[in-house]
């Protein structure tokens, strides 16, 4: 096996420089001091250009057409096929990208990711316009860099591999289209929630406390991970054994806290659960964003928010911060995790309008990249929007058009990997809720690691083995589908706000 | 100016690498989970071969000879002649050893630092024999790569570039045989020094704010550097303005949190104060180890050790922990700083035996580089030269010749960069005490900028634009020389243990 000895040299190399940058990230939004900013852009640009140099490799094409014959017949989920497999697809993206029209995308990022924050500061659409021009300009040369069938098609495989256009549309307009009437009943309903628990004193040390309980209980692999503070959450690996998981700690509201965490921790399960052989090779990471994104969901929402988690966590809770849950039983903090008001900023929205913001943006963008809207008429297309699904007004652009940083990092394609992290944690919940018999007791007792062993034996370790569209199939058969996330929505949240003839599709609701 | 443009370009490059290491490293010992260890290493080898690929390149080769003639005609200490000349002896050594070697010394020096992590746990030279035997092995096939006089040259070379042993070795001789009857006359004095307050209680809460307080008021730059806590305390430059300093700190003695923080905080400050031009070059580092080490031992010695310094200082330490300090006088606190006893650890040495511990080393150095000392030999010939420079009787080789990793790391030449930096150190404060004449005025008034903007002007500015022999001269003028240190050791403890006939060499001591 002397090709995929060498194939594993190169890949070895490869992994080590993007990790180096992981942390080099890291670091930054948690450890570095103010003044090391300048010179930490340049550590990042070169370690990101080196490790495209020799993804894009001459020598990296000509190992892999050695090791493809090497490991011709061996089953195809085979550790050996599945490296050749996906590193040839990456290999042959890089290729098609010029160098100078990567540099150029990364020389604007920069300079327009600076002025978006500016403009959103001063809530100035304008100001942000002629950079996000160039943005989107050169996001038409990188996609005409590639074949396809409709132009959003490689902006959307960057995150998504292998997800056509075709197959994302139909399953992100039912999920919006299941998802406004059933937002119309529960604001018909005249139903308040009352989430008043989550808000007051809450001292940051019991909080740090209750974080680190929280993901200790997830499992998290003991001695492979660390929490730190940041302004906006993330996870990263620097290794599978080396998960470094962020948050903010809010002193008046446990949420960010609780749920935030879990959400982060999530992302970090995954990463921990891959597969020890896959170290060090591009393997060595989720299957797309949806597929990230459906863990750390699945993890927050259909866990971190369910009766039976809520209920083990209650005496916790009550202990941590008694002048806050004294008053509240098990019941009364699972709903007030479970409040649902439409609300301007994608961030802050709950699990049914969350996916209203993404459906508008996803709008936005086709119509964006499909030619059919000016960018300058993009905050009254977003206003409008808004209104019709959220129901609300936007009052300037901070709070609209310009609240998020993506499209000023030129990243077309990314948001709807959100919603669809909302629909595989869906399909995956349902898939495990039939083969856990047993899953309601095991989270009312705090037992979390049958869960995160079935996903890990489902999902975790194969990490990007296989085309996310693949391990749908595999894991739940058929293909992407709303309808299990659509049941569980409107089962929850009929529930809580006693909804009419809620239409439960599945057994019942945790 | 292209080629230097080029230069700069390929410089850069192999500086973010480097940096990129370093951060790696310092996460590696403050913030990483141990778990991460495995692939860490192999991000850190990574990162190091790529950078020695690159400043070994022919490329380089080829950009540096078209700097050369660019630069021809400039002054000596221009930045781009500096540039092109340091950087043209960087790359001809870097060119001398062949990979294979490179990486033979690698792999060799973990395999060997692990064993001797074992051998001095369990205090068994026998069982680390073997492995400082294939390290010395690879530590001649390393030399014998450069042409040399003395085959001990191009070890030292690499920590002091320019330095020959035959101008070492003198400089080291005069000072061990300056030390030896002083540290004869301490210990017939009878003097007893009473270093009682050092030890104690001290909450580590206090003792980091002590630590943050002593680092600010160096002064470091503010939001340039930070402070963590490790098991070997270092301090490593991610940037200019990027900072680490480490530490331990000791729940009952004061002297980690106080002097090996300003230790640590004297390597930081030269960094810091390395002209902003020199960012992302090979200049932007120490001019050696031994200039490095002059500036923690300043800080620490000449400084954190002083009458003045700890005048100004003793009022906080009495605030921050009265039930130790409120019955010392500043006297008492100075006195205290300045005990010396001899000890069998060199790392917990005082301001005379420290140099002594490295004279006994840097001979059996030169014994084993010569061939005048079989490996097999070692402890015996360490225990004799213990006996007869410190009066010891070593019990045990964890104790003795297996204290330190440096011979197990392959690092023959680096012991005397230690005492080197005593010399330096000695020589810089008798010339900025001779340009500054408010010196005890301002540090009994905490004011501490004259004497670091006189350092930043004269030393640190400069970084590794000149060999260290060239920088000695343009500060102090003329060369190395042992006498300000023998002097200033013999007038201050002198003054401490009252011995007669003190030949005060430097009009006052502080």
């Amino acid at each position: 096996m002397a090709a995929i000895d060498d194939l594993r040299t190169l890949l070895g190399e490869i992994s080590d420089l993007g990790r180096a940058r992981s942390l080099l990230s890291w670091d930054e939004w948690t450890q570095m001091p103010p003044r090391g900013a300048r010179v930490r852009a340049e550590q990042l640009s070169t370690l990101s250009r080196l490790r495209h140099e020799r993804l894009s490799s001459d020598e990296l094409g000509r190992v892999l057409d050695r090791a493809r014959s090497e490991v011709e017949g061996q089953p195809y989920d085979s550790f050996e096929t599945s490296l050749v497999r996906m590193t040839t697809r990456e290999w042959e993206k890089a290729r098609r990208v010029p160098a100078d029209l990567r540099a150029e995308i990364t020389r604007q990022t920069s300079i327009s990711e600076h002025a978006w924050d500016e403009a959103k500061r001063a809530s100035d659409f304008k100001a942000f316009l002629p950079h996000l021009e160039r943005v989107t300009e050169l996001a038409r040369r990188y996609l005409e860099c590639f074949e396809f069938d409709h132009p959003y098609d490689p902006l959307l495989d960057d995150y998504e591999p292998g997800m056509k256009t075709a197959e994302l549309r139909p399953v992100l307009e039912e999920l919006r289209d299941g998802l406004r009437p059933l937002l119309a009943e529960i604001a018909a309903s005249g139903t308040e929630v009352d989430n008043s628990c989550l808000y007051g004193d809450f001292p940051l040390e019991a909080q740090e406390r209750l974080a680190h309980e929280v993901l200790e209980g997830m499992p998290l692999e003991p001695d492979s991970w660390r929490l730190d503070e940041t302004v906006h959450p993330f996870a990263t690996g620097i290794g599978i054994s080396d998960l470094r998981i962020t948050t903010r700690f809010v002193p008046d509201y446990i949420g960010a806290a609780l749920w935030a965490v879990i959400h982060e921790g999530g992302h970090a399960t995954y990463q921990n659960g891959i597969d020890r052989e896959l170290e060090r090779t591009p393997l060595c990471q989720s299957a797309s964003l949806g597929f990230d994104e459906s863990q750390s969901r699945l993890w927050e929402n259909w866990v971190g928010r369910s009766r039976p988690y809520l209920t083990h966590l209650h005496p916790r809770l009550a202990e941590l911060f008694p002048a806050q849950f004294a008053g509240v039983d098990p019941e009364g903090l699972y709903r007030a995790a479970c409040n649902i008001r439409p609300s301007l900023i994608r961030i802050e929205a709950d699990e049914i309008t969350y996916n209203l913001h993404i459906a508008l943006r996803f709008e936005l963008e086709l119509q964006i990249v499909e030619g059919r809207l000016e960018l300058e008429e993009l905050p009254e297309a977003w206003n409008a929007l808004v209104a019709d699904y959220l129901g609300l007004d936007v009052p300037d652009d901070a709070h609209g058009v310009l609240q998020d940083i993506h499209w000023a990092s030129g990243s077309f394609g990314y948001f709807p990997t959100y919603s669809l992290g909302n629909v595989i944690a869906g399909q995956l919940w349902e898939t495990a809720r039939a083969e856990l018999p047993d899953l309601d007791a095991q989270l009312t007792a705090g037992e979390m690691h049958p869960l995160r062993d079935w996903l890990a034996g489902r999902v975790y370790r194969h990490g990007g083995k296989f085309l996310p569209a693949e391990l749908v199939d595999r894991v739940c058969g058929g293909s992407l589908d709303p309808a299990p996330l659509l049941a569980y929505l409107r089962e929850r949240f009929g529930e809580i706000y006693r909804l009419e003839a809620a239409e439960t599709a599945t057994p019942s609701v945790s």
